[in-house]
């Protein structure tokens, strides 16, 4: 029969033994035929995902990943995570110091040092006395939103302007218990509105997004520490805590490990904690994968959101007529060779 | 430095190690005192709870408890979950076969079969072959929707009327991205809408909330095959599936398991699967603590629920303004002795 396997953030089509119960499953073959013929039977999200066309999908630069090598493990296999890093305009501050750390190998024999269920796993220096690289940028709070820069543009025939929006933003904003959301050129993004108007974007805590550490305001955190979301969406640290990234490949490798039993899921123990091999920009790393994700502007895109929104696929009874940004992960996948 | 430690989906104080860099840490006694004379620091949602009136929380029967002993892990330590089962009027006709499976021991010796990453982790009869007992009712996919009754009350005094409502509700509905949310009686419920009017409520698919495994609709599934959330909360599955409990301590031993490779994150191997050694009702368990949870109709609750949507203590410099449901879990705790 034909199932729906997860890869990162989106599902592609495979073959699967037969199990009988299952939670999410969608599948056209399984679907018996004379119900398909009084039934219009609609594609799954990761069925639409699987259709988009090769010019739909982005590359992403391997300059704009962070690879991080944890420690082989206890069967000896190899734990890479693999995190894209945010683009301009957002939180560049941090963006530029992590690339600094990288290049200094700061993270090498660090370790995690947390795991928080329904939270975070949180990485970096656990003594808190190894010695920072020169030159870290003091990131102010006003990092954490990126100013909205509308343009208006006179149509080249004379008839009429139209307004350019950077960050670019695509489709319609959703609206949710937060506020307003939309996708802004691959990332999930956030409105601050103020007076009734947009001014201002900040990107989103969503699953396997990653974010910087700090101490009490006004620090901000210099990115050497830093955290990826293994819960549900803890959006109350938006606008409070910088995000510089998210894990593209090999979340599991952090989400599995056992939860931490101290204080906010700290290790008590050295020996608890996974050691951190290497941690390499993607261009100084060895064997990365080429990566591209579905256009946030593609019409495929749009198609997948709404069918996120709307599952009308074969196991779905009543779609949901809605979807939180962060229930609608951007499809990212290795780039086929 | 005081700091605070995470519990069963609540915080509660605790002295933790010097750790500079925290992702959401909040206290009191480590914000200088000066500081504090400057600026009102308002409570941690945890310190609210924790603050809360012996008679603000309600007692879980232990006969509303389902106690599941996984194989104990490498180490030899015992793994033990405990969920919570919906009261009535919700999901009733799922809860009664879940009792009737656990009485007859249907669970002892079957497994933990599935595990994807931010979605699920599945249990039961991985060889589809074990037979059931006898009586186990078909619920009707109506089953999924609790319809609300009002009813309107007389005042004792003569003067005037009032709307009573059951299942009761608690507090202001919160809007999201699905629609309505509110609490009722220490559950998430959304409101199904029609007409313009609440007609109806269903479970909310939150972290850790348990629900059926089933086939293709008009299949609902018997309660044999079962599931827990453990990313960011898949509410494209509220009305779809049945919700018939949560888990209240332990989950860290389904959500810290290896994800599986197979499609869905099913083993691939029989190895792979974790065994359950049984599964009972709590009062029909050995050494089970009694829970209680903070009742979502109390003065702490309320105050809980603002402090998520608002996060004014320390680490905070921008409070969010809202929450959805699932960012608000319902406290629950080992009773004190």
């Amino acid at each position: 029969r034909l199932r729906f396997r997860k890869g990162k953030g989106f599902a592609i089509p495979t073959l699967m033994k037969n199990f009988a119960m299952l939670v999410c499953a969608a599948s056209l073959a399984a679907f018996p035929l004379s119900a398909q013929e009084e039934k219009k039977v609609f594609p799954a999200p990761g069925e639409i995902v699987a259709a988009a066309k090769a010019d739909e999908w982005v590359a992403i630069a391997p300059s704009d990943l962070l690879v991080m090598d944890l420690a082989a493990d206890s069967k000896g296999k190899p734990r890479r995570v693999i995190i894209q890093l945010m683009p301009a305009p957002f939180s560049q501050g941090w963006v530029a110091n992590i690339r600094k750390l990288a290049a200094a190998k700061f993270w090498d024999g660090t370790s995690v040092n947390r795991v928080q269920d329904n939270y975070v796993v949180q990485w970096g220096d656990a003594t808190e006395k190894k010695a920072l690289p020169e030159g870290l940028a003091v990131v102010p709070e006003s990092g954490y939103i990126t100013p909205i820069q509308r343009m208006v543009v006179n149509h080249p025939d004379g008839q009429g302007s139209y307004t350019y929006t950077l960050p670019p933003l695509t489709g319609q904003s959703r609206k949710d218990a937060y506020g307003q959301s939309a996708f802004s050129a691959g990332w999930p993004v956030s409105y601050l509105i103020e007076s009734g108007k947009s001014e201002a974007l900040y990107p989103t805590h969503c699953y396997g997004m990653v974010g910087v550490g700090r101490n009490l305001s006004p620090d901000t955190g210099t990115g050497a520490e830093l955290y990826t979301v293994i819960g549900h969406a803890p959006r109350h640290l938006d606008r409070n805590i910088a995000l510089v990234g998210r894990v593209i490949e090999g979340i599991e490798h952090l989400s599995s490990l056992p939860r931490g039993t101290g204080a906010l899921g700290f290790y008590e123990s050295e020996a608890e904690r996974t050691p951190i091999a290497s941690v390499r920009i993607g261009n100084g790393a060895k064997d990365v994968p080429a990566f591209e994700y579905l256009s946030t502007e593609s019409t495929s895109f749009a198609a997948y959101a709404d069918a996120r929104a709307n599952r009308r696929d074969a196991f779905f009874i009543r779609p949901a007529g809605g979807a939180d940004i962060c229930n609608i992960p951007v499809p990212v996948r290795r780039k086929a060779k």
